[in-house]
């Protein structure tokens, strides 16, 4: 147990997670979304490096552990209900996304009506990891 | 059943829905993580404006239908896993949060080592509401 009351602020879910929002702190861009338990949390405020869960793999994932891409954490926030929470994070080597792309977040919906489809945007950067 | 294929694109958890980030298209700031079935991220998508769907309420939820703080979609977006999307928008009257804050994520983690606590940052700039 990780006694830290504002650890203990923060609403868990019935799997004692939270969904984190990882957003570039230079650019603004969301980079991804990953989920933290209470250790994952605590680690990465401790290290200034962000450790999600994996919910996968069933265990912690600090990430850039494998790939390099580490996350330096700017800035930690929760939001009103306290399910939720952002990091503001350096993304070192400009790589977030296990795709090898800057973010998870590059297929923007595109057309009109009927006729709408996801639309790659960013370009692979590196080569695919198996995991970030 | 909507019959829309950039639907079935979606990675829907096990009760149906996705994490959906909305982020102010101007500013970049994160605003709200809300969640979405494919009757609302339909919705959204035929028209221009937020609809979540509301867990506590089991009911859709077209984001300002009681607060007039609607959201207009500016982009939308999925990511790797197609888990989660990104809605970059437009929120009328400057206010996300039911808090009547700018943004539900209006607490920031300060302090360092065992001394650490959450911190408001945002002022409230209008009278709270029920919900959004």
């Amino acid at each position: 147990m990780i006694a830290q009351s504002w650890l203990d602020e923060i609403a868990w879910n019935a799997d004692g997670l939270v969904p984190a929002v990882a957003q570039d702190a230079a650019s603004g861009e969301v980079l991804m979304l990953a989920w933290m338990n209470r250790e994952s949390l605590a680690r990465t405020v401790a290290s200034g490096e962000a450790t999600y869960w994996s919910r996968s793999r069933g265990a912690l994932w600090r990430k850039g552990e494998t790939s390099g891409h580490v996350q330096k954490v700017v800035e930690v926030r929760l939001d009103c209900d306290g399910d939720t929470v952002v990091l503001r994070v350096e993304s070192v080597g400009g790589v977030a996304c296990h795709t090898g792309r800057r973010r998870c977040f590059f297929r923007l919906l595109e057309g009109a009506g009927g006729e709408r489809r996801w639309s790659v945007t960013d370009p692979v950067l590196e080569a695919p990891a198996d995991h970030g």
